[in-house]
Formats: C-alpha cells, structure tokens, sequence
C-alpha cells in the first residue's frame, strides 16, 4: 500500500475561435472564486450556500512540479465554480494540516477527496476530478432525490435506463411513508436513482403495489421487491447497502474510484466492450445473459468497461494488462499490483457462449484460474489456489478451451 | 467579424490515487514529445510517422498570460503524443510567422487549426482540442477508411449507428470498382463512414445491388441510392459532398467547429435535447419524424445539440440564449451575433406535435421567425423578412400557437 499521493493531469482544452458566434467554451477569467476555508468562515459557507464543495488536500507542497500539479487542481475547481455561477454553490478547499482542525469538524477523512455539502448531509464525490465530470455531478446534487413518475412517457424513460440501479416506490401521496423513501434516497444522491410514482397506471404497469418499493439492478428485467410494507428509512437503506454491488455494473467517469476501491478480496472481474463495436455489442449481450442468470451469487460482480469513454486510459490499460482493446476482453485484475490474466479470445472469429463464461467464471470464483502467475504451485493456507501454468505474456488461463478450427 | 483568436480551456484533470492499481490516468512524464517543424525536417517527419499531426499557430505571444495559454495547448499535444507513444504518429507545431514557408509547402491554412497527413492526404481536425478527443480521432484516422461488414453481427452494428452518415457497398471483391470506393473513402475520413459488403446475404439484407452505393442520412430509415452504376471515385466524392449536411445532426466534440461553421445563410435551426430525459428522448422522436418528411428540403438542416454532451456549454448556452435547457428547447441562432429566438413550449405539458414543429420551421425558413428582433420592420433589400413583434426576453415566435389550456 502505498500512501496517497495527488496524480495530476492536464487535460487542457484548446478552442480555436471562429468567426461564428455560439460555441465558446469558458475561459477562466482570472476571478477567484474558490475560498480558502479556515476556521473563521467555515460555517458561513455552510450556511450561505445551496452545496459547499469542499477539496480536502495535503499542504501545499515545497516543490516547484508539485505545487504546479496542486495550481491544475484549484484551476479545476475555480473553471467548475466559473461555469455554475448562477447555481449557489460554494468552493473551498481545506489544507489537511493547517485546518486539522475544520476538517475534523466538518468529518472529512480522505486527504485527496472533494466532498460536497447538502443541507446537513455530506457526499464524497469519488470520480475524475474533471470540470465537465464535476458540474455535471453537481447539476445532479442539486436536483431533487426523488424523481416523481407521472405518465407513461417519464416511464419509458425509466425503463431505458438499464445501466443504472434505481428504486421506485408507488405511494399514496407526499405522506411519511413517502418521506422515508425520500430521507433514504438522501444518503445515496446521486449515486443511485430513486423514483416515485403516485399513478396507479404507472403502479400497474410495474406491478408496484401501495406503498411497496422495488428495486432494480442494472442490467436486470425483473426487480427485487424490498421485504415488508410500509418500509422504514432504514429498511431502504439496509437493502440498498446489500444490493448495491451489482452483479454488472459499467463503470463511470463519475465514480470510477468508488467502484475500484469495491473490490471483492482483491480482485476484480473485469470485461472490456466497445458498444459501438459488433464484437463489443454482442459480449455485452453475452455478458448481461450471465450476469441475468446469476444475479443472485453475491461472490460475483463484473466491472464492465467501455474503451470509448477512457479514451486516456486505453492505451495504459493495454500496457498494464497486456490485451487488445479493439476486441472484447475478460479477465481478472488483481487491483493491488493490477497483475491480471485474461479468458484467450484470440484464436477465433466466434466470441465465447454464455455458458463457456460461465465456465470461465467458476474458475475464477473458485481460484482455479487467477493472478499469481509466477508461482508453480500456490502454498497460501488461506486460500487454497491452484495455480494451472501459465506464461507471463500470454496466459493460458482457459483450460477446457476446445479448440474448434 | 473578429479576427481569430486562440481561445482556451484547462481541464485540468486530477486524479486522486488510491492504494488500488489498475485505474492510474497518465500524467505527463515531462518528456518532449512534439517536435518544433521547420524547413530542415518537415520532410523527414513526413516520411517518418504513419500520421502526422501538426498544429499550425500564431507566433508566440509576447504577454505572459498568453504565453500560458500556448503553453497548455503544447501540453495538450504532448499528453497527447504520450498517450499515443507506441502508435508512430508524429507530433508538432508550425509557426505561422517563422514557419510561413513550410506552412504553404505542406498547405497549411487556417491559424489555429490541426492538421493531420496520412499517406499523400490532409486532414483537417475542427473539434475541442482536448486530448481524449484528439486520441479519439487519431485512432479513427490510423483506422481503414472502409470497413467491411462480413456477417449479420457486423450488420447489426451497421443498423445501429443511426447518428451517422454512412455509405455503404456491394462489391465481388477489392476490384476497381471497389478501389474507387475507397479512394472515396479516404477523402472524408473520419467524418463520413465507409463501409462494403463482399457478402450476398448482407447485400441481400440491405436491397444492395452489385457494385451499388446506398447513402444512409442519419435518423433516415431509407438510404438514397447514388445514381449510376459503377460508380468512380469523383461520381462518389460529388455526391457526398453534396448530401453532407443532413436535415438533423448531432453536434459532437470531433467536428463541433465544423459544424457550426456550416450554417445556413448565417443562422442555424438549433434543438437542445437531453436523450437520457424523458421529455428530451420524446421530443428527438419528433425531430427524427419532422426530419424524416423534409429529408429533401435542402434548406432544412437542424443542429440537435444534448447538453449531456457539454457539460462546460450548458450554462453559456443557457445565458448567451436565455433558454433553460433542463427542458427541450428548438430555436434559430444567428452565428454571427449569438442571437436567438426559440419556440415557446413553457406554459403546456405537452411537447410540440410534428405538425407544430413543420409549421415553426416553415416560418422560420420564410423568414417570419428570425432573430431580427430589434428592428420594427425589416427594410433590408436582400430579404423580405417581416418581423412579428417580439420581446427580447420571451419571444413569441409562434403565432400560430393554439392555447390548448
């Protein structure tokens, strides 16, 4: 483990101006926007604001390199507080040493992390800090919690949204058991999605009954329907705190740490598929099939990600763990040293089958195949791995590979 | 009309690292990448790389602050080249004023701009130069210009790709008839898609005659079929330049400018629609249909912009055209002052119908709905424009707008 350093990167934004008119990406006008928390004005920003958006940092380095990395990070911010202006939201940032103080009060932990305050809840934003990542995050704090169903065309839209979890609860009207639902949608803002309808069309369609609240794991045609009726604040939460590791969850710009750091005992099952690519679209296919059929194994959780939104990072996951983007992967990460291997595609035009991935992943869960590839024979007491032989380039990780050509 | 300017962002983007390996973005190494072309070895660059990509700009600022500003679009080239290290695609910059000469020799025309030289071909890039979209693009240029759609998963994936403009072939094999089709090709890669078919059951499929080129507009559910047959490569170029801008197109990052640039007469025909909201998905349906009737008026081409899309954009598009595009927007800008008139959709649930829609756009396209809005009475010669009254704040383009309240 290593201790938490601040990566940096510029991603600067080059915009040729035209003559024509309409198009102009902001440009930071020099205004500071972006306060320096002490613990004179803390509680003045907490009050004056609608969101406080709070980057907690290690003290300002001594070096010329790094303190030009911590002035790319306050240029993120003051770009993001530049472009939201108009929306009441205020931006700080909190030295981890010279206000030790605040920070304890105020309950931030992770030196690194950007924390954002609502009303009286605070939300660790754990994705890209990026301008364009971060406004669009905040745009969505600072909508409503619960999304309100009225008509058939607001339900289509919600049956479309497959990547995502979403809980929706059918309720009289804005009454307490409505408030529970409300109070736990609060605490998962904007992470996952809750919806209520007050429809009885909208109910049926969904076979919701009064007061029930279903639950919906990406990918997944049918619900969960969460036991008991009406439920508590901390019944929502319960359930959502068990269920929330979907067994296929994409991951996102906006919380792409947040999932990383999610792993199950140090690995993660990780699939690579371009959904505008043929190959890409059909795994995917192939891959909700699995998941669909095996939604109820806890042990397992598939990180799908699509190439297309990390244009930066493909060429250095195809150097990290050795595969071709172009085509679609599947493989383990070991997400301590992301040592990985990989199911071998490679040697023909047909992608594997549900039930071969299948196979594939019982090796995995089982730890017939996994990471520790350079040892002949594992000896861990603690798990009893077989390790089969593979080589570093290319492994052979697919035993019961029959060959078809 | 001003003059060009270097307009630019930074996007710095942060990463917090965790203990967690496998989701590490790159941060610049430091490493001089992009090489400074002048007459001594433009010619070797040229001969060196598979792409070369050369950023043809003003002389250095003597201002400070300007000097930044170049300074991050250098950085935005060298993240760039580094992401794309084992990609043999060269970097570097020209100067407009030191460089003039090599500038005319390699045809170099616009300030500002990127242009990439692949083969004998240039290609001029006219999107945010931001490095995921530059890697982006230049991973679509180091691609066939045609790709071949071998069995009915390709095909699937060719039905798909409704935002694009597609052409598609049906060739015996890589004959001259197809060679000229992918000369074609060549000329408008990446914006334009290129794909054959060599496969009687896809050709089938797609009603493809032998050696026939079908045009597929985007949102078009038929193709146009180019006349002639065989065609050669300047029967194809001419046709496609000639049906390029469709009657809807999605603004995206890689051609914004070139977009934009495009305009019809000075103004635009602009719909904001989020597709992710319900409203937003409902009223690109009737956009699709609106377009679908009109897709031979030639003086019909509607900018569909989501705000998804650009997250920095939305509130300079909300204050530079006072619309609130948290909710579907259609209006007409004028590109050489930004200003706007939008169709009002506030005071009903219910989205404009195609018809509404087809009515709007007749009088915009006659000029009763333009953004003229000062002006009492238009006297201008050149066209017979009459103004209806309007407020600079709410105007009411509709007049037509039958209360249904």
């Amino acid at each position: 483990w290593t201790c938490t350093i601040l990566f940096l990167i510029v991603l600067s934004l080059v915009l040729l101006s035209r003559a024509e008119e309409g198009l102009e990406f902001p440009n930071f006008d020099g205004k500071d926007r972006v306060l320096d928390i002490n613990e004179r004005n803390y509680k003045k920003a907490l009050r004056r604001y609608d969101l406080l958006c709070l980057f907690y940092h290690e003290p300002v380095p001594a070096s010329k390199g790094l303190q030009k990395r911590f002035q790319m990070t306050e240029l993120v911010l003051e770009l993001t507080a530049q472009v939201l202006e108009n929306k009441d939201i205020g931006f700080g940032m909190v030295d981890a040493q010279r206000d030790a103080k605040v920070a304890q009060k105020l309950g931030l932990e992770e030196v690194g992390s950007l924390y954002v305050f609502k009303d009286d809840r605070i939300i660790e934003f754990d994705g890209e800090l990026s301008s364009d990542t971060l406004v669009e995050f905040l745009l969505d704090v600072l909508e409503d919690p619960v999304e309100i169903i009225n008509n058939a065309m607001e339900l289509r839209a919600f049956e479309r949204m497959e990547e995502d979890i979403r809980l929706i609860g059918y309720f009289k009207g804005e009454d307490s058991y409505f408030q529970a639902f409300q109070e736990a949608s609060e605490r998962f803002q904007p992470y996952i999605k809750f919806f209520a309808t007050f429809d009885k069309s909208v109910a049926k369609h969904l076979s919701l009954k009064m007061n029930e609240v279903n639950f919906y794991e990406p990918f997944m045609e049918e619900p969960a329907i969460l036991p008991g009726r009406p439920l508590t604040e901390m019944d929502i939460v319960e359930f959502v705190h068990q269920h929330r590791r979907a067994t296929l969850r994409k991951l996102r710009a906006e919380n792409m740490f947040e999932v990383w750091e999610d792993d199950m005992d140090g690995i993660h099952i990780v699939a690579f598929a371009e959904e505008e690519d043929p190959d890409g679209y059909e795994f995917l296919e192939i891959l909700k099939d699995v998941a669909r059929d095996n939604t109820n194994n806890p042990y397992l959780s598939i990180v799908w990600i699509d190439p297309d939104d990390f244009p930066l990072l493909t060429t250095y996951w195809e150097k990290t763990f050795k595969v071709d983007l172009f085509r679609p992967q599947i493989g383990v990460v070991n997400v301590t040293d992301a040592d990985s291997v990989w199911l071998d595609m490679s040697n023909d035009e047909d992608l594997p089958t549900a039930e071969d991935l299948e196979d594939w992943i019982e090796d995995v869960l089982s730890g017939r195949v996994n990471t520790e590839d350079d040892d002949e024979f594992a000896d861990d007491p603690e798990n009893d791995h077989y390790i089969l032989e593979e080589s570093d380039e290319n492994p052979d990780t697919d035993e019961e590979d029959d060959g078809d050509d």
